[in-house]
């Protein structure tokens, strides 16, 4: 018999316990997770079933795959509808008010689960799930600290993977093996199912400046339309710039890092974009103290970009991302997000990533990613990698 | 400007004609789609943005991004509520009974589109889509051969990647490698959420028998308990059966093939389970015609299976999968399942998976796995690579 939990029941502990006091102020009897990533969090494993966290007592994992795990509070159900059962069997007292993931669950399995509590208001719990994850506890850090540095391992061989004449996707296919044998899980976990990606994103020349469906901050038009995102076939030229943007996944938590890499040396503007962009994330991580709010740190991008003339590039040219950065954790789009409209503050124990880039036509795009973990002193950078454009060609 | 459609009008028209005989069976005026396999389906791109088809008149193509694209009734809005707007400013009815995805769409997003719609019933189209989209078009099946000429390309490159005292991880590692470079997606495009895989399950060993929280046929540990199936780690050695189940989607249709590989020979009872998994194949493929339910597949692979007394690992041996096949396309699981209470009847144009496979404890997982597409005649294997077990240390 395997444990359930895959973390320290004191770090569990922590977890439900950021859960249950925003459900108690929100007026929450339990919530019922389905959610991969927020079993994750709250369990350290994904398992097929559901978590049912009532605001007063302890989670019950309410397992349907797979066999053979123990632990406190395992219950095995072959279908949704034991979930009611065993509660009452336990004696326990059914939910007045139970939180669902409304924002992430279909509805028809919202309608069955209300079936199953008849007299149970329904309330949205998404929020809260996505509030208690975005402040990390000292053993996430831990871990995101630990991808970071895998992160940038992987990254620091990238020179030596590069061949003349290589395609973007030759290229990007080279990154993904170095990353897959450092220890990358390679899947990019996203919350909605809105957006989608292979492993990362490898794009130069052009093709940086194609529009995508999706909402990352740069697009590509991919190599085929079922998946209109990242490298296009191009073959890297000199003088292209070739923005590396793949996955940091190394421990479930995921960091999120670009580097730019060249072959011979890039134009004016293009040095002159990228070195702001450094400013940027420079400037930013010292004034994102806890309690900013995060469009402020939006605000100021846009004033060290604008005073530069630099705003018609800044985050796409013919499309561009309505924001600057986001938290990253179990998902690679959490709160906060730092974009004009944002309502987040930041807190201690958030982890965003900050990525102010350019788009330069016929170049590339240029510009730096990283992952900061906000401390009362401001924005600690876990993602320690030469932030200069790389040539690949210095040998 | 870019056309919209990434299929020939022909082609399109197809398609929304099966998806309205079926809206008008059911009697819904008009179906909205947001789901991305879905939207590829009938256009043949995946943007961000929802499909309108009305019952009686042309698809409408609602897109928030890219910018620039264009075509027939491609219509620009800024958010969900632009969608009734639109359709008025037309002079169109609205629906008296509108069709979503209500198994895959989230509640919140079915509430909102339910407000925009207010005299409107909404009415569960999920069904409609799985339905039209199993029976494959000519267009479809040309795509579907293409991937499984790819899937076998890259099959038969697999014996040159291997060295000695590999990990399961580094084989399958450098089988991504060869697929990409060969031109797989790598995206394991799946319906739902509640299954994860990054590019494929690579197994040997006791790992075979691991039981996984999905619902794939095999399992594995898995490399992480965020991601807990596949590949574990385990060094490749001597008398292990190695079940490579990499993916196929090569075109935007995916192929589904498994082979087994060994390092030195195997013992009998896995040789024995796996020529009964060939002779399965060999005989389902023969009986499966149109007409024939798909439940009756199943049944027949449970009396071969137990004819050779081999049951008990059959579909798993700790942990077993309730099914031996299911449709592929655009998703890897799509309808018919071969089930056992699977209410399914095979069709022409059905594209169907077979993976009658066993777990050997301590051995491996052995079997094969090949697509097929249902002919007037039978099911024609398209994934066309040698099906014995393929040994690595042949030279």
């Amino acid at each position: 018999m395997e444990n359930l939990l895959q973390i320290p029941t004191s770090e569990a502990t922590i977890r439900t316990n950021s859960i249950k006091t925003l459900m108690q102020e929100q007026g929450i009897d339990a919530i019922l997770i389905s959610d991969n990533a927020n079993k994750f969090y709250v369990s350290g494993r994904v398992y097929n079933g559901y978590t049912y966290i009532p605001s007063n007592g302890d989670a019950i994992h309410f397992i349907r795959r797979p066999i053979g795990l123990s632990g406190e509070n395992v219950e095995y159900i072959h279908k949704l509808e034991n979930i009611a059962e065993i509660l009452i069997s336990e004696g326990q007292e059914l939910p007045h008010s139970l939180g669902l993931e409304l924002d992430l669950a279909p509805y028809s399995v919202v309608q069955r689960i209300a079936k199953i509590f008849p007299d149970t208001k329904i309330a949205n719990a998404s929020g809260i799930m996505r509030q208690a994850r975005s402040i990390k506890s000292e053993y996430e850090i831990e871990l995101i600290r630990l991808s970071g540095i895998k992160h940038a391992k992987s990254y620091s061989q990238i020179c030596d993977i590069y061949t003349p004449n290589m395609t973007d996707l030759e290229f990007q296919v080279e990154i993904e093996r170095i990353s897959r044998l450092n220890g990358c899980l390679g899947q990019f976990r996203i919350s909605g199912d809105s957006m989608e990606i292979y492993m990362g994103n490898v794009i130069c020349g052009e093709n940086a400046d194609a529009p995508s469906p999706y909402d990352f901050a740069m697009g590509g038009a991919g190599m085929h339309p079922s998946l209109p995102v990242g490298c296009n076939g191009t073959t890297i030229k000199n003088n292209m710039a070739i923005m590396v943007d793949v996955n940091g996944n190394y421990t479930g938590y995921t960091t999120d890092m670009s580097r730019v890499f060249s072959v011979g040396s890039l134009d004016e503007l293009s040095i002159k974009a990228h070195e702001c962009s450094r400013r940027i994330c420079q400037e930013l991580s010292t004034i994102g103290k806890p309690g900013v709010e995060a469009k402020a740190l939006y605000n100021r991008a846009i004033e060290i970009v604008t005073e530069k003339g630099l705003e018609y590039l800044f985050m796409g040219h013919r499309q561009k991302a309505g924001f600057i950065g986001h938290g990253v954790g179990i998902e690679i789009n959490e709160s906060p997000v730092i974009a004009p409209r944002s309502r987040d503050i930041l807190a201690v124990g958030n982890v965003i990533a900050l990525e102010p880039k350019f788009v330069i036509p016929g170049i590339g795009a240029v510009g730096i990613e990283n992952t900061y973990v906000v401390t009362p002193n401001g924005m600690e950078c876990i993602t320690n990698a030469p932030e200069e454009i790389i040539s690949l060609d210095r040998n």
